[in-house]
């Protein structure tokens, strides 16, 4: 049976990296296609930035491939998640040979819990003065997503994983969060170490070497994953994956880099590469890493965009890919 | 009239490097030292890391200096935070000449709400599955700490500053922090710029020039200025000031390095820097500048301690500073 694969490019250069990574996906599988909308573009036409087709689409489809979106970014992948079940965020964080980057030894996999935290949306305007935001955190949320990084460790053979969390200051929250983590690796026989997100802060920058696998809370994954993009070189190169029980979203952590967008200079790896673990998570193993070597192979030799100081278009390092696929 | 300096010198490398900071403090200005106690070593014997006499006591003193607390930080830090009435917590994190950093460039001051956000503390176990946080943002926070932001800009002489937040998810909260502290600076003719707490992470990596001052919620500016911590070679130097309306309480960023504690090599820059702050706060605007000349000029020059790769004492680092002060 052909995989159904929903396509939503966004706006920007969103609309040129993932026609990139759709040729890409078609030099190597047999999938159905099917592009919808979101973003500002559509929601300056008809009010919405994700309209409930696209919302649908992504939600009954095996796998979606997300762009970008611009100024709706929040209106449009929030729901996108929820449209997947989506309970983990994966964000490799890698550094490349070839391209500069401020830690060339970074290698880092960020496990962002992806449903609650500040992101369950309960926002109170209590008075004139005062507004609060309810935080949720859940065993049942947190034990799903240990059980997702034991198999993760396991099949990657990586060591164990840490735990990065705030737990001296958010104690019962967090403190569920670590608690409920740290004891399904127990039972899993999975090692952990724990770190306050503050020190992993200050840590990662010393030293990316001292952790491999990171398991964090929504917000923390979020910013943390961003910092190891700092350390390698920028969102640019950075995959996601959005992975829920039946189905998955797959997005470049980038944005719509409006400066450059509509050029056709837009550096597709980041979404070519976030199209191998679509590849992977559909079972493609043995594509999905052809496609990351292809990428490697081409972000070491060139041809470059100008991003990492080339002067090669989207389409040039989309060849230079399909090429090495041959 | 003698000022009243509350001394708590707390756990681990805290009893070496508040002494340390003492001496230079009873160098350049007649104070009345009043020590007292908090930490994991004061919890064992009495039960309480923050005994209340040592919370009358900053709750009342001109200034206190604090040095580290091991397990029990947290049950010590956000206690005397309030006993001083802390809304802003200043913290510099700038590479030194002669250490070595990450990002050398990097020169930037955090602001950071020091009252509310997460750490208000209202968490609540609402069912066997699910605990919540309530996160506080009230106006008048946010307008206090831009009205201080305004004054520290405008003393120094910055183009502006930047506001770190999250408003694109925490749009009731952050947006409430944003909007009161981007108002106050309209009003006082102080220009900001905004940034993504996580869009932050990732470009203050690329390039840390980017930013002077940076205001920020309260838990955005503890990672946050870890992260910078990161760039400048670690937490190691970093001085920090808690202020109130009344009083302060100054602390390097630091820990109590149990690793070394007692073996008379900690490094005593952050909280001697930390001193220099407090003196700049009871008016002693020269002996600070002073001071943070003699602490900069050890840097360069030596002698060092080994977590800067030499092997002098904390003794031989704070006499070489009493010597450039005389
Ligand atoms: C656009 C925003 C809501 C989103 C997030 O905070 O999750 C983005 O920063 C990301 O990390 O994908
Ligand atoms: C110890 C802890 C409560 C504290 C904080 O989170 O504020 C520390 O990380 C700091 O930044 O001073």
């Amino acid at each position: 049976m052909t995989e159904e694969i929903v396509v939503v490019p966004g706006d920007g250069i969103g609309k040129e990296v993932v026609p990139a990574a759709v040729s890409v996906l078609e030099a190597v599988g047999d999938f159905e296609f099917v592009e919808a909308e979101a973003g500002d573009a559509v929601k300056e036409e008809t009010g919405e930035a994700l309209p409930e087709e696209t919302y649908e689409l992504a939600a009954s489809a095996d796998a979606t491939l997300f762009g970008a979106a611009g100024e709706t970014a929040a209106d449009v992948i929030l729901p996108l998640r929820t449209a997947v079940d989506s309970f983990v965020n994966v964000r490799p964080a890698k550094a490349y040979p070839g391209v500069d980057a401020l830690r060339p030894e970074t290698d880092l996999v960020f496990l962002r819990e992806n449903t609650e935290g500040v992101y369950s949306g309960h926002e109170d305007r209590l008075s004139e003065d005062l507004s609060t935001l309810t935080r949720v955190v859940t065993t049942s949320a947190s034990e799903r997503l240990a059980e997702f990084a034991c198999d993760y460790v396991e099949d990657r053979e990586y060591d164990g994983f840490s735990v990065a969390h705030k737990a001296n200051v958010m104690r019962e929250t967090d403190g569920r969060f670590r608690d409920a983590v740290v004891s399904v690796a127990e039972d899993r026989g999975v090692e952990t170490d724990e770190v306050l997100m503050d020190a992993f802060a200050t840590r990662v920058c010393l030293d990316p070497t001292q952790f491999d696998v990171v398991v964090c809370p929504n917000l923390a994954g979020d910013v943390l994953s961003d910092l190891a993009a700092g350390l390698v070189g920028g969102l640019g190169l950075l995959p996601s994956a959005n992975i829920g029980p039946e189905r998955a979203l797959f997005e470049p952590v980038h944005g719509t880099a409006p400066d450059i967008a509509g050029e056709g200079v837009a550096n597709p790896s980041a979404t070519i590469v976030s199209a191998a673990m679509l590849l992977e998570y559909l079972g493609y193993d043995e594509e999905g890493e052809q496609v990351r070597d292809a990428v490697e192979g081409v972000l070491a030799d060139g041809p470059r965009t100008p991003d990492l100081g080339g002067d090669a278009s989207t389409e040039d390092v989309t060849n230079a890919v399909l090429e090495r696929l041959d």
